[in-house]
């Protein structure tokens, strides 16, 4: 009489998945735990006066259009603000051009509904966004993995793989600026390759840049969209890490027959985003708000950043390596030998340090000595604390693996 | 160089599915249309000092949760209060059963994905609310038919359907209360003859009750998750008419695991539902708020709903039936004969009044001559002068095609 659900589950649904990473890192925390595992902005750098004057703005101008149905697109005001805001940083748009989404997330949902069909490769760095390959698994997507190295996506790798016979990707998932994991940059010369690539095999490429604007150091990179002038770029732009995350806000950029038919999957979906929401932002953002906000956190997460490279000088065992991104969230570090850095996790956990490890960054097996750290949601003394609690596990695994087969192969290299 | 975006669309998106109803009723609205279209609530009674009020408490007490992320399954003290107030209306479910969707269209979504291969059927109701199709549709779905009538799902017919040899389908979709689009509810009878098929044959029903508490006459019937001792009922719940729709918020109950695979899901489409807005709907809502509000909103509700019954009867041509809703947001009327709603629109459009034509609640292409007629949003005047205006092009179309073959089939029939 009741149902054998599993047996009921559509094709598209995993159930063979293993734990996510809320089962391995969500129940096991006690307290005090430093987690370097979230991908959080620092929530005391939230604009609340701002947030709470553009509510209060928002409800006293037109309070019924603020918590009525409303466009699948997006609030008029916002999608145009958004057009001009690309402008600013080289992108030609116009407001039908843009789409605002449930979190950029929904960014990546959207794209894998319209281009891929079950079994279809896309073309990913290896590794990668895991929320990504969460979505285009949802489509039932296959991979072609793309090596990075510290300039980012190996674009020569790439054009070596469409070069062959195999089958081409749907398309290019590319994050080129303080890419997630890894906290590498695609250099302006591969940004340029890339394009021609795409449209040598007219293949589209999904440029992912959720931090782009945070960046602490060196010269801010031309994004790909800003170089395309055949329309083969998507754009996916959010305000989770310049505004708050909690509002659940991005957008999509690209061509407007594309985002009128990435709105019509969206109007099945979600029928719009939250209008409070959406009002909000627009309210705070404009008249410059932003970038002053993006000015006040880049010192903040500047100085993060370099106390957790600083911690992991002083705290990692010998033979481990990291990157030392010029923005974004995160480090990536690469453990000694083989140490296996999802089944050192629960140590880690009971030495009251969280990380997520390498795996949940592969859609295959390889590689598994590496980890995501997070510097930007804890003040300088947390995180060198989280570090040294991390550096002292990971000599214990180290020097226990240390006798064993070297596997670790630097981030420069194809695996 | 370019690329050809039609080529390269996954199978899943329909690129031939003619114009949305955005399109037919979009771009084409003068000045003083009165749009009995829409499925609005009435935004003057939107509780706007409440919701104030809530969002003020709400960053007074935890700034930094309200704008920060959430966890996936929803903001822990509102899916506890979604269960406890399931619990009353006689469905015992615990916050682990409970799944906050953003909006209960994503609820829909999430149910297809988790249920239905491509090409598998889905039993649904003929006619049947549009943005449910849509969500099927995205994957793939197809349907089995099942005619309605003034008590609802015609279940005896469902029943010969599944009792034959054809694909059976991977759920029944229902909606038992006032049902969108036709006003319809399912008789208590029914809900029990509906129960037992689902158990008898293991097919799961999604129940979709939007509106069941905005009953404006006659007894509440049991929701039929109430009923259900095995766990075979979906049931999918919204803020949108009771609280405000600009949220985007709503919630799924069902068992345990099957909330935990949703959420798997959910996570890779949009990470989680707008975290102020969960708190602010759970602040405003306890404490018997929501009671109060849905007792504010019935009086308002059932004289336009009145209005618009006796608008119907004064200005209708000869030949047209509608339905007599106990409760919701919706009638359903049928013009004479042949009349083609769709076609009729652009008159009606010049005539300054918009309604949905019929087709647009079929996955197939009969019954022509219907059409959804909203009451929820207008004034009673506003609303009289809207069907005044309709009855006039009706009028003119039902003269002209009065001599053509009648094809209407009454409601209550299978056509």
């Amino acid at each position: 009489m009741s149902i054998d659900w599993q047996a009921r589950y559509a094709g598209r649904v995993r159930t063979d998945n293993g734990p996510t990473l809320g089962t391995l890192l969500g129940s096991n925390q006690t307290p005090g735990t430093i987690s370097l595992a979230g991908g959080f902005p620092a929530a005391e750098h939230f604009p609340l006066q701002a947030i709470r004057d553009g509510l209060d703005a928002v409800l006293s101008s037109d309070p019924s259009g603020a918590l009525q149905y409303g466009p699948t697109e997006g609030y008029p005001p916002l999608r145009d603000f958004l057009a001009h805001r690309m402008s600013n940083a080289g992108v030609n748009a116009t407001a039908e051009e843009v789409l605002v989404t449930t979190g950029s997330q929904q960014g990546l949902d959207l794209m894998a509904r319209l281009l891929i069909d079950p079994g279809t490769p896309v073309a990913v760095e290896d590794p990668t966004y895991a929320g990504g390959l969460q979505a285009f698994d949802g489509c039932q997507a296959s991979y072609l993995l793309v090596p990075i190295d510290q300039d980012g996506l190996r674009v020569d790798l790439l054009e070596t793989i469409l070069a062959g016979n195999g089958p081409k990707p749907s398309f290019i998932y590319a994050l080129p600026n303080f890419q997630n994991p890894t906290g590498t940059t695609l250099s302006l010369e591969r940004r340029h390759r890339l394009l021609e690539i795409s449209y040598r095999y007219r293949i589209p490429i999904l440029e992912d840049d959720p931090y782009g604007e945070l960046r602490y150091e060196g010269e801010a990179l031309p994004s790909i969209k800003s170089m395309d002038t055949e329309g083969n770029v998507i754009y996916l732009g959010t305000f989770s890490k310049i505004l708050v995350p909690g509002l659940r806000l991005g957008w999509v950029v690209a061509n407007e027959a594309v985002i009128q038919q990435m709105a019509r999957i969206k109007q099945g979906v979600d029928l719009h985003t939250d209008s409070l929401s959406q009002r909000l932002a627009y309210h705070v953002s404009r008249d410059g708000w932003l970038e002053k906000q993006v000015e006040t956190l880049i010192p903040v997460y500047r100085e993060r950043r370099d106390v957790m490279l600083r911690a992991l000088e002083s705290y990692m065992p010998a033979g481990t390596s990291w990157t030392r991104p010029q923005g974004g969230l995160f480090v990536w570090a690469q453990l000694p030998g083989s140490v296996d850095t999802a089944a050192m996790l629960p140590d880690a956990l009971e030495a009251r340090v969280a990380y997520v490890p390498g795996i949940a960054f592969h859609p295959g097996e390889d590689r598994t000595n590496c980890m995501r750290l997070n510097f930007s949601c804890m003040a300088p003394d947390v995180i060198r604390e989280g570090v040294r609690r991390l550096g002292a596990v990971a000599a214990r695994w180290a020097a226990v693996k240390g006798e064993e087969e070297l596997v670790a192969a630097p981030l420069a290299e194809p695996a």
